[in-house]
């Protein structure tokens, strides 16, 4: 069972994650979260947070209700993850890397910054991309969301991500479902088709090009196979390139 | 005032935005957000999520609930986004942007996918990250919370977002706050000496030294001052480069 500790002054904007799938992943018994409002740890007569030595705006998240409340959750060998916006950044193979750990200690900060010093006790500076939030907590929840699903018999099999975008290392394909004309707009022949080879290849060659159109970066990570490399010189033809 | 229009299964996952920024930005009459739950979009007899066309797992949304429920939004020229992993990647320059705007629409998928022609009511589809989330809720709070603090007026003078990392193009130099001496750590002797230019130097340098280690991606869209220029060739001699 995985444990996950986060630290947070807003311990109630986590309720959303009761209705995704992390919630479904802790009534099956394979995920403990808990909530620790660092708040409540600051020492009698101080808060939470307080001005920067040397100037500047904003107040800044102390040192001692973190360690006070880091000090307090049971331990062996945590991954504990910074939320920065200045940190490593997150992504699929950061988040299957996450699934395999046994305890996640989370520390959100909020947007005007924290003292430095909190960094010591942290193994990992994450940030979730190139924006700034008002603070850490939704930061948490979409790194907890994107990594709890990942792990195994959390969602089952009918479900499987193994299609997912990045999985694969290449974006998805086109879909469509019911019904065949949706105003005017009508499902491309080849999925009526009942072929599956056909169906394959269709959505084979859509994955490449969206890709390739998209995310070249993704394609130099990539090992074409012999059937891919062939697509990919195609497309890159019809291209004009 | 900006108006926020989501579309979602889930409106109740969007609590913790009350607790957030915008939840003030709404108290303060600077922002309107109605949530749309498409279920109740859906015809009579079927569901809001259907088998793909051509085969395949998961469970497609299917066109109509979301286009019903679009059509029913009173609008002129809004920018409509579609969170999906293949997406342009959301950052603070697409923030800033979207910032600027009177009216967005998020359409909220979720995991498995969706018809296709959904996109054609769609003027951006945005990714979060290089990541798979369980749905697009998390992402659409992710991306409102980053836009609406940049809503003049959002956020007091007092708490400029100015210094950000991002909005100066370089990340944010380490900083302290009270007390001194915290379990033997201690604070930099320049921030606490008093001297101004000193500090400002110290601030501009750690920032440089850190964006240099971290993300020298961004020091290449960076125009350098004469100073950091200076300061960014003494960081390259010193990490030996």
């Amino acid at each position: 069972m995985m444990k996950i500790d986060i630290l947070t002054l807003f311990p109630e904007m986590f309720a959303p994650l009761e209705h995704s799938i992390v919630g479904k992943a802790q009534e099956k018994g394979l995920l403990e979260i808990t909530y620790h409002n660092f708040r409540e740890n600051a020492e009698k007569s101080r808060h939470v947070d307080d001005e920067p030595y040397g100037g500047g705006q904003g107040m800044l998240l102390r040192a001692q209700p973190i360690f006070d409340a880091y000090d307090q959750i049971e331990k062996t060998s945590p991954r504990v993850i910074l939320l920065d916006p200045a940190g490593k950044r997150f992504d699929q193979v950061y988040a299957e890397e996450l699934a395999q750990e046994d305890h996640l200690i989370f520390i959100c900060g909020h947007y005007e910054g924290y003292d430095e010093r909190i960094k010591t006790l942290v193994t990992d500076e994450i940030s979730l991309g190139d924006y700034v939030l008002t603070g850490g907590e939704l930061a948490a929840m979409t790194m907890v969301d994107a990594t709890v699903r990942l792990i195994p018999e959390v969602i089952g099999k009918e479900a499987s991500h193994t299609d997912d975008s990045f999985s694969s290392g290449l974006l998805e394909y086109p879909q469509y479902t019911r019904p065949y004309d949706f105003r005017g707009m009508l499902v491309p022949d080849v999925l009526m088709s009942g072929h599956h080879e056909n169906i394959r290849k269709w959505r084979l060659y859509e994955s490449l090009k969206k890709t390739y159109e998209r995310r070249p970066d993704l394609l130099e990570q990539y090992e074409l196979s012999d059937e891919e490399g062939k697509m990919l010189e195609e497309i890159r033809q019809q291209s004009g390139q």
